[in-house]
């Protein structure tokens, strides 16, 4: 396979972790950078990487094939318009852009020019959510009728531009967007119908630093989705529930415990019996009703995020992270900043 | 103190319970018992303890102070009213009725009888309430913005009337009762200003054999509360946070963690590394900013409750489940079944 050339725009945090990952990469040679800030120009050039005096320059130069756009989150529309009539491909990173709006105008405009157009959902690669994914498809649970999945953090949210609403700031759009794509790559054999979402302010009146959100699909599935960076504990993880038993990561790089009932109606209850009384529903049960296992997470390489791209740009795989689904991620964050705001569910039907 | 002479309608689970924990008080002799089923005042007697061939000839007994009514929820409200009609004090096991329309008819009646009234919520001698509520009232947290309390169980619902939904069967009156007198315990300081709730029907159509409720107070405060009776892995028992710091109890009789931050603005980050990517916004701390400790749960001994009750019906205390919480209780739990039904937020103005 050809390598394709590829520039990034924003050399801040995450365009710093696209020119590290793209030292290693077997698809991507690494032409250059572009940031309007003549200190993180410097910053490349002395990291070794060729730094562009402008983004007119840098879109001119014939060599460059794509870019990868990781700017605050309001230039990512600008940007990749401009990329686009420049006839580049674009790798938008997380969230793609602040409204359902601005993303068709955007997908409408890489489709007018013949351009590929995708975003960075690099934490599809994450063990956490492979293991679950692979739990879900099993069936090992039975019907699954919840599934959490929750960051927690206590450090409250970056003091940059992510305090900024306009600027696309909070944690919606900045781990909730993960969050939610995992979760809609998870249940994608149904529709999702409704959802509620609450969002904290606890450190940041502007933006949220936190928020919970309730998905409804069909067929009674319930989901709850959570970002803190107010928890000084943490909680699980990722948590799903059906029928016949259950499955918990506690925490980052933890393996999945799943447990699972072979003996539905033993009757060998040993009471719960606390100060003030004692309960026979929810006495836990032993090993003569239930088995467990640990599945370690699976092994997975995230540069195959760039190959599928370079095979996408080529025509032989189309995109992993597809015009679609990077639609129904916004309209889902739209639908969540909205119930907050009105305090009301907002009804939906979207699908993976 | 004199002892007060008490009787039981209802000698099954609850009526037993009763009945054992009587023999060892120090405020109340039981006098007797009476069951509409035969084979249940056969098991009394058995038992050693009388048993009435009715209810009138039980409410007619002129040495019985009060009765507690242990029956299937939808008797609590018609056996009460004929006690009130016989001068009789009432212990209504919970739910004490299945709306507040009914309740509010109670307590017109005992006020005119003037017999004294109240809810046998044996849960607020807890040892993981009243360790959480301690945390609450400490300030310890710094302002708490968030707490959750859950009980999982694996059995499904009891089998019996507790399945029909016009004898008031379910999990929100069975077990949603105490965790909403808890946490409004809890949270007496403010109001509840927004219910939110969802039921869950894994095992059983008619009534809800789990639910999730999200309670909005005002200040920003939120609570989540949550019954589960198809989880084969339990979750958190109790979580609290607030901007200083987080407390946990995981399971029944575990005492309460809790840790908090003495040095906010540390900038020793560890990045979280997954397989996919890095995060320092959700970064664990390490000790150079925070200190934990364990509160063992606070002894406590449920007899007070029937030595609070003794007292009360001689007026020389004010009863501690009072006729406001019981209605207060009993308002949540409609909205909460409203909000369900509806897939509607219901406003509420509830505080204990």
């Amino acid at each position: 396979m050809a390598k394709k050339n590829g520039a990034i725009v924003g050399y801040g945090g995450m365009g710093g972790w696209h020119a590290s990952f793209l030292k290693n990469s077997d698809v991507v040679n690494l032409v250059g950078i572009y940031d309007i800030k003549p200190s993180r120009l410097e910053a490349a050039e002395a990291d070794g990487i060729h730094a562009y005096n402008s983004l007119e320059e840098l879109l001119a130069d014939p060599q460059i094939d794509f870019i990868t756009i990781a700017t605050p989150n309001d230039f990512h529309k600008p940007i990749a318009l401009q990329a686009f009539a420049a006839g580049k491909h674009v790798i938008s990173e997380k969230p793609v852009t602040l409204s359902s709006a601005d993303l068709q105008e955007m997908i409408d405009a890489a489709n007018a020019a013949g351009c590929k157009f995708t975003v960075h959902q690099n934490r599809r690669w994450d063990g956490e959510f492979l293991v679950m994914r692979d739990v879900y498809k099993s069936g090992d649970l039975g019907p699954v009728h919840h599934i959490e999945s929750r960051v927690h953090g206590s450090r409250g949210i970056p003091g940059d531009w992510r305090q900024d609403p306009k600027q696309g700031g909070g944690m919606i759009l900045d781990w909730g967007i993960h969050l939610i794509d995992q979760m809609m790559g998870i249940v994608n054999d149904r529709k999702l119908k409704r959802i509620w979402c609450t969002c904290d302010h606890i450190t940041n009146e502007l933006v949220d630093d936190g928020f919970k959100l309730e998905m409804y699909f069909e067929g009674d599935l319930t989901a709850h989705i959570e970002v803190g960076t107010s928890n000084f504990i943490g909680l699980t993880r990722f948590y799903m529930t059906g029928r016949d038993g259950s499955a918990v990561i506690p925490d980052w790089g933890n393996p999945c415990k799943v447990v699972w009932c072979h003996n539905y109606n033993e009757k060998e209850v040993v009471p719960v019996v606390t100060a003030a009384g004692i309960t026979k529903t929810m006495a836990p049960r032993t090993d003569t009703s239930i088995s467990s296992k640990e599945i370690p997470q699976p092994a997975a390489d995230v540069h195959d995020y760039y190959r599928n791209w370079v095979r996408a740009i080529d025509g032989e795989e189309t995109q992993i992270v597809t015009h679609h689904q990077m639609m129904v991620d916004m309209k889902i964050m739209e639908a969540a900043f909205l119930s907050d705001r009105t305090h009301m569910p907002v009804e939906v039907d979207l699908q993976f």
